[in-house]
């Protein structure tokens, strides 16, 4: 027969009505060795980072043929599948027919041997998901982002698709791309020497959005729960190992939610995601806990495990004031109002607590305009979520629906709000207190998968001078 | 109790532990009417099309209160549930205590009467989530999304994310936007007078991508099948009610599929996700076919109930080259190696057949270059999914794996492949048949909804001159 059986269904499946049984199978060569007698080949497809051993006897292949196949090839096999004698895996193949539909010429491949840096598989980033920890990386990529659907989903949360192109500035938050169609040969101009937006396709000054929060909020007002999750945009000139230019980000916003609403959904989806990665994704998470980190799974099974701490950020501050007090250095200086730093935020979740931490209630001067104010006239009902290792993982707030508030707080910050009536709008017509937060997806993948550069948890890393693939 | 129940929940999910307590509701006034002793409010909270009815008996409530609540107001609803006594719901509310959060002034909101036009709808798309149709339209999207996921994750497909900001440009298609970060009023200049691109944020030109599929291909040779779902742009100056300049588009792509399997893939795909809108949308399509499109669910479920017609391109300028025979007239001329016009694929799929087409096998000179070459020399494996009403919903091919005929196409049709090293790279190692295909996401909502204007089932339609909110 030669309807392909997908290799993941040869070890994750029952398969024993398989076994002696004539089946095919198709892939790419990952390693061929063996001695004059017998050739083994370890074929993988993508679909499991498990390789099937395809067992050659080559007495009963053409020489040409098996000199051929070498590693990167893409090959298809019909032969009797078989309980495997070799120890660590279940089953293997006996070659009866092989098919060669691509060979990958062992002077030029660029997989050829083991342990490439990350660095020279960025280059290759076309090739890379072919590897073992990127195909682990990717599938478990497609995990969390299905994980996070079907949360919401359960939940009675819409995907809310809000738009990328955005003559709005969220925040006013970092810089931003200009999307533009004008000739930059010969840009139009304004009698005053000024660029003539109106002959933009928009007509008027258009921009890759930062955030999709504010849009979220028309969601939210009209359906009760929304999220999104899309790619996301900043142009910080940053090169770092925890910036992207082009990112995914997933932004809840849920009506009649407060902050003690807000932080118990920031805990419950977290786990989800982790859990969700512990249950459906245990051959890519050994072989990242073998390979990149060993303290992953033990990390992962601590935080699905753990109750998450509530640290008013008042309290934070004076836990570290202590710390001071008793001797603890730290680089930058401690007092209430400041804006942690990653340093204060490592002492509190890795040293004071030992656990995950969301911090609520910061001095409203560090926050965005857009957070609910507390009662005492200082705060603001705003979240972090701060996790071991990759520090903030979630930033989320409760909204301030109150016109006036807000109104207030725009005019103390000068945010100028010529473009945002239709924001205002939400706290114009039928108010409702309503929260909601951001998880930046990467931040997630790089806990999730141990790696230690974003660049290395998404398919195609856009970072400046980088735009590759 | 002052935990809220999402309205959903006292009309799909068993509601009877619930009848006779008191509970609690918060969300939107729809209306309210009644005389001098009971008022009647429909409360929506988004959650379901379905309003629940909130019974006021005016002796135990405040004037000064009852006056506030109009149309658009936002209020939390304590109170008894009960069995309706009126026809249609099931159940109603008597309120005990009524809450506030936000008036909505009735002398300016502007979602007071019914029977607002879609233009207008249009020009206050942050408020238009909040009425039936636009909330209707915005569940079932969500409903689409999902349905897609859980598609693919169910089929051993992984959610691949290919990058919006590109260096390449795939297929040369159509108009790109721009992306810079560049000083519009001072664009750095080479000495020769042209744009300095080195000084650009990625040290290159660089634009939104117009289809992910060449950076999913990479994804298929590597995982064996995956999908893309994401934001596409067109920078194209078309103001009609089938274009988008943001759009969503899912493109799958599949290694060791060839043309049977990628068309039975289509069919299936499409039938599981009208029969997902069927299943799980009842509600927001009754709505829909009674107010929009009365013959909707009708054709939905004729989609889900019949096998979609495989039909080679040869064929079908046979079958319409009859029909001219036999007196029907087109406007545009048929022979064979002509683009079939929207009028001869409307000819195939509701007169002639009146079913679902896939068109395969078409003419090599008016496909894309990576399109699989047939024995014949003249065909290539295309396919285009041909619909009722809104005609192609589906668009795709085999690919071609042989590098030799590939670069034979690219040169004949003068494609700059400068930037596609990587993309060749897939035909140069480990090259295998592969086959994939690409559906514009709104182009299912107008069918799956009935609506006839493609700005009206996205939430904030991106067109010439408009990118509001």
């Amino acid at each position: 027969m030669d309807k392909r059986i997908p290799i993941v269904q040869l070890f994750k499946a029952p398969v024993n009505a398989l076994i002696d049984t004539n089946i095919n199978v198709k892939g790419w060569v990952r390693t061929k060795r063996g001695n004059k007698n017998v050739a083994f080949i370890a074929l993988n497809d993508g679909s499991i980072i498990t390789n099937l051993q395809v067992v050659v006897d080559l007495a009963n292949f053409d020489e040409e043929l098996m000199r051929r196949i070498t590693t990167g090839a893409c090959i298809s096999v019909n032969g009797k599948l078989v309980k495997s004698q070799g120890a660590g895996q279940s089953v293997e193949i006996q070659a009866e027919k092989i098919f060669i539909y691509g060979e990958a010429d062992p002077e030029t491949y660029p997989l050829q041997k083991k342990g490439h840096s990350m660095e020279f598989l960025r280059e290759i980033g076309h090739l890379r998901p072919r590897t073992n920890t990127f195909g682990a990386i990717m599938r478990m990529r497609h995990h969390m982002a299905y994980a996070i659907h079907t949360f919401f989903h359960q939940k009675g949360f819409f995907y809310f698709h809000t738009p990328l192109i955005t003559a709005s500035d969220c925040e006013v938050a970092g810089e931003m791309f200009q999307v533009t169609t004008m000739d930059l040969n010969n840009i139009p101009r304004k009698e005053d020497g000024s660029v003539d937006y109106d002959q933009d396709f928009f007509g008027k000054q258009t921009a890759l959005t930062v955030s999709g929060q504010l849009e979220g909020e028309l969601g939210a007002t009209a359906l009760g729960s929304i999220y999104t999750f899309g790619p996301t945009f900043r142009a910080e000139n940053s090169n770092t190992p925890r910036h992207l230019a082009e990112f995914w980000m997933v932004e809840p916003e849920m009506a009649f939610y407060d902050l003690d609403d807000l932080t118990a959904l920031e805990e419950e989806f977290i786990k989800y995601l982790v859990k969700w990665a512990l249950d459906n994704c245990q051959e890519d998470l050994e072989f990242l806990n073998n390979m990149i980190d060993k303290g992953l799974i033990e990390r992962l099974k601590s935080v699905v495990n753990t109750d998450f701490v509530r640290l008013p950020y008042t309290e934070g501050i004076k836990i570290l004031e202590d710390a001071i007090a008793k001797g603890h250095k730290f680089e930058f200086p401690v007092s209430w109002g400041v804006d942690l730093a990653s340093e204060h935020e490592r002492f509190l979740v890795e040293h004071h607590f030992k656990k995950p931490v969301i911090m609520v209630d910061y001095p409203k001067e560090i926050k965005a305009f857009y957070m609910k104010q507390n009662a005492d006239g200082k705060t603001v009902q705003g979240t972090d979520v701060l996790f071991p290792q990759i520090g903030e993982i979630i930033g989320g707030s409760v909204r301030e629906e109150s016109y006036d508030k807000l109104m207030t707080a725009i005019n103390e910050r000068n945010i100028p709000m010529k473009d945002m009536w239709w924001y205002l709008d939400t706290r114009r017509y039928g108010t409702c207190p309503h929260a909601g937060f951001g998880l930046g997806f990467e931040r997630l993948m790089l806990f999730v998968t141990g790696m230690a550069n974003i660049r290395d948890v998404i398919p195609f890393p856009r970072t400046p001078k980088t735009a590759e693939f």
